[in-house]
């Protein structure tokens, strides 16, 4: 039996290095893990391909997605749709990988809703000085971009307790591990092996009667 | 901040190894987690240290011990009394150290009826056959012993769902990796750090205002 794969929503303050983080997890482990790929209306940047950095639609097109149910979850920034389809997702969870997906927080509560086996986890500096840190930069920031960062990441610490790991991302190497550590334990849970359980069971009443 | 240790009971089919798994988590992590040592109103055996196999106490302090609320768990087989010192328990997950206890299922629930945050595994061999063969043992066991064993394991199996992990114990050297990276990801659940997002929730609106 080929075991699913665990579909993991990643999200954290802004600053917490969780792009990287996720770049450097599928970098090491290419064949367990699949990043999601987003649809957006936007149009392709310089550089970028359909089906690598985003699936690339119209709106309308988006908008049919949405009406049949083949979006997991989707959002409206600006002008443009970006949504999380779901053909690609579980594709990836049948062939075994473990898809990760980075959303934002209300984005992440309505996936476990519609995927209660979902794996919530959240990225965050070591603590508050280190993410205002982060957030001022080099210095060249004015005081009003610092000051909406910071109520920004006052906004997002409020869903924190929602998710089911937290990764302190004070050294990136560590980390990256931790996260595989998380992921990897996640399927030994007893809740994600029922089937297994089952069948235990069933064979050791069969091997009981047995000779 | 000292972390606190996690306490984490065992249990498994008898036959499942989870005797060795144990030691061999112990014998390489020696600083990270400690063994809970039951009291017992058994005779100590030759070779057995007060303390080290068990605390060797008389039935009268153990009852006094059952009266005061000293014993996270006890049970009574045959004619003796086995059972959990809160003490030295609450003594090294104070130190920061994961606390092992290996009981079977009933007492289990109890533990984690008093401590909910307890962590609950499952030591189960890859499927019943496995388990069958090992309970079979060399073929110099009668067929009431086997059946008895058979039987024990069908109960053993009534609970599995109420763990949290199941370790599957195919490979031992894996298997402590397992258990290992099991607990240590436990450490990262955001309902075992609740201090640490109030604390960093606190300083977000303290350091918002500064500057």
């Amino acid at each position: 039996m080929k075991e699913k794969g665990i579909l993991t929503v990643v999200s954290g303050f802004s600053g917490s290095g969780k792009g990287t983080l996720m770049k450097e997890l599928l970098a090491r482990y290419p064949d367990r893990y699949a990043l999601s790929i987003s649809a957006t209306t936007r149009m392709p940047r310089q550089g970028e391909a359909d089906g690598r950095e985003y699936f690339f639609v119209s709106r309308d097109e988006f908008e049919k997605m949405i009406a049949k149910g083949e979006l997991i979850e989707y959002a409206k920034y600006v002008e443009n749709y970006y949504g999380t389809p779901r053909g690609y997702v579980e594709k990836m969870l049948d062939e075994g990988r473990d898809v990760i997906l980075e959303i934002e927080i209300q984005g992440a509560l309505n996936v476990k809703k519609l995927f209660p086996d979902t794996l919530l986890l959240f990225v965050t500096p070591p603590n508050a000085g280190e993410l205002k840190k982060r957030l001022v930069g080099r210095g060249t920031e004015s005081m009003e971009v610092i000051e909406s960062r910071m109520n920004r990441a006052c906004e997002e610490a409020q869903g924190m307790e929602c998710y089911d790991y937290l990764i302190i991302n004070d050294r990136l190497d560590e980390c990256v591990e931790k996260m595989h550590d998380i992921i990897r334990g996640e399927h030994l849970r007893s809740s994600r092996n029922r089937e297994f359980i089952e069948e235990i069971r069933k064979d050791l009443e069969r091997l009981k009667g047995e000779e």
